[in-house]
């Protein structure tokens, strides 16, 4: 399916069944943020109890997210779990349940369904959730894990897409575009061995200091780490007006805050974090790091606005956790919408909203 | 996969995380039941709160469990989210949100999602469930669609499947094997038009009545109606010991409730209920009926053990619901297994633990 496909989809899963009604049924966010945020049944709703739960579900489709050449069968399981961790914690709160569903193709046979576990299971024990549930199904061919997490948070202290203010600090909590530079490494890799057959290829001379970068941005592309400390740090102070994780690329989360809060986000191009690892392969494959920057995707740091006044206080909170804060941009009234400043011409550039495509720059 | 491979798999999920730390993350019910049940994070665990959650999640996949002979896209949508409220049904609980992930191949466009959509929201709203998320992916070739399901019960009042004791009366919430007969004909049907290849087949001639039971059956197989009143009204009893839905066939649950319990089920075969319509279709398709009984799937209904001394005012109170129940047999001490007796011999005979396959009769 075409992105317009998807749109015209989510246009009819959302507003589906009346706001009113949700919220009878103890729903306080529902589609359209990392995560839904409900009550319990207690006081009949939304209002009810000390905390209120947080639930997610992701899925990973063999060639749509991942295939034999950019991820092992750990490295699936893992990263299916992760990412429901990282929408937990792009609401501020705790992952504490996970249900694993997993269709399997013949080319599976239990021995790599069992790796595919032991990944899901270390990424469980690391973040604490207890995994209580699944369905295990054949597959006609290709192998389908769609994980839902569980959560909790303080009631009322979730933090949505939609709070960001005029005024507002915008930050990241981390550099982005590794994931996406670690997936290009490994597609290019393997288009090298199809372009030369089974003969056994000439291997490409890399330094020890490159080949550990590369490893790195491998590292973040297989087994990201959601940020779920930095997550609970910034609900508890309840300065931090909307959040996101960047799995889907700064750019497409940004537009997310901007849509849902109806304001715009200006970005300051000096400030976006570049890792150098990232920059160095970017340049070695020919490749603006901005790109990636803005446009790689499953980096699993959160993007976030928070109270100009809170800001330094928060870096500070957050540097005593060895979490980096680095303030990118401000909120301002307008349009919805995000630009780019600090290119040193002066100008606003206008920041497309196109979101991050797996496999779009290599294929299957 | 075969069935010891499934079989396998089950063994590296069930008890892969220590029982102590899972209670430490509020597990009360874990892998192995229809759905889990947690309690909220307030008091550390599993005692806190006046309700505790039932999770649950279910998966169809498309020539594994339908296609497009046995099921429309509005029907695949409306069983995917009625395959887990039965499981929250089986726990004596209030289905309250769902999360749905959806696979799509390129055989679907965005019209054939929306009627799938509009089937499980036609559930939902039969259900009273909130749909508060979802993840849309594409798919390489079949779909897919998992969903999970939040619910809801008083803490403490879950009705797990270990908890049938000796001289519990076993009962079921209305006629089995009808799915299954609904199955059988739309598969046979299938098979026909395939035979004749494209030319127009020679209708087989029914009765208005016979036209109207097969009706019957083939909605049983696609719109199945889950027990949620039976569900509460039992649970709420606290005379229900064990519970399941009927979702792999009377002879799969019943295994299950008698080796979680550690007990022996004997079941009366002359006690088993028995729908005219699915009897008379099983003879008019060579079949014995009572496969179908046995070890047809996906009705829905309930099978459970109850005490013996409250069994009268059970039925009593589930006839006020316009709901039936069956008292087909007595729980025993003994190795789990399960036994048929009234065949007139006097005899037992041992019912086999094998399971429902959706599509093993006819094929693909």
């Amino acid at each position: 399916m075409g992105l317009d496909e998807f749109a015209s989809i989510r246009q009819w899963t959302s507003g589906r069944q009346p706001q009113e009604w949700q919220r009878s049924r103890g729903v306080v966010i529902g589609i359209g943020d990392d995560a839904a945020v409900v009550g319990g049944p207690e006081a009949g709703g939304s209002e009810g109890g000390e905390w209120q739960w947080l639930l997610a579900v992701d899925t990973m489709v063999e060639t749509v997210h991942f295939n034999e050449a950019t991820m092992t069968e750990e490295d699936v399981g893992y990263k299916a779990l992760a990412a429901n961790v990282s929408d937990i914690a792009a609401m501020g709160g705790v992952p504490r349940h996970a249900l694993v569903s997993v269709s399997v193709p013949p080319s599976y046979g239990p021995e790599r369904v069992r790796r595919l576990y032991d990944g899901l299971y270390a990424c469980a024990d690391k973040y604490g959730v207890a995994v209580v549930g699944g369905d295990t199904t054949s597959s006609p061919q290709h192998l389908v894990v769609a994980v839902t997490v569980v959560g909790a948070v303080e009631a009322g202290r979730a933090v949505p897409r939609s709070g960001a203010r005029p005024g507002d600090a915008v930050f990241l909590t981390g550099p982005v575009g590794m994931s996406a530079a670690g997936l290009h490494y490994l597609l290019a890799e393997r288009s090298k061995r199809r372009r030369s057959g089974d003969a056994a290829t000439e291997p490409i001379p890399l330094s020890a200091a490159e080949a550990e970068g590369i490893a790195a941005l491998v590292r973040e592309h297989r087994r990201p780490q959601p940020s779920v400390l930095a997550g609970r740090l910034l609900a508890k102070r309840g300065t931090c007006h909307a959040l996101n994780d960047v799995s889907d690329g700064v750019a497409s989360e940004a537009w997310e805050l901007a849509e849902a809060s109806g304001i715009a986000i200006v970005l300051n191009q000096a400030r976006l974090p570049r890792s150098g690892t990232m920059a160095a392969y970017a340049h070695r494959a020919g490749i603006d790091p901005l790109e990636w920057i803005l446009y790689g995707g499953e980096d699993y740091v959160l993007l976030g606005t928070i109270a100009q006044t809170d800001a330094d206080s928060a870096k500070s909170e957050l540097a005593e956790h060895g979490i980096p804060f680095y303030m990118i941009g401000v909120v301002e009234e307008g349009e919805p919408g995000v630009w780019l400043t600090g290119d040193g011409t002066g100008k606003r550039m206008a920041i497309a909203k196109r979101g991050y495509n797996h496999f779009a720059e290599n294929q299957r």
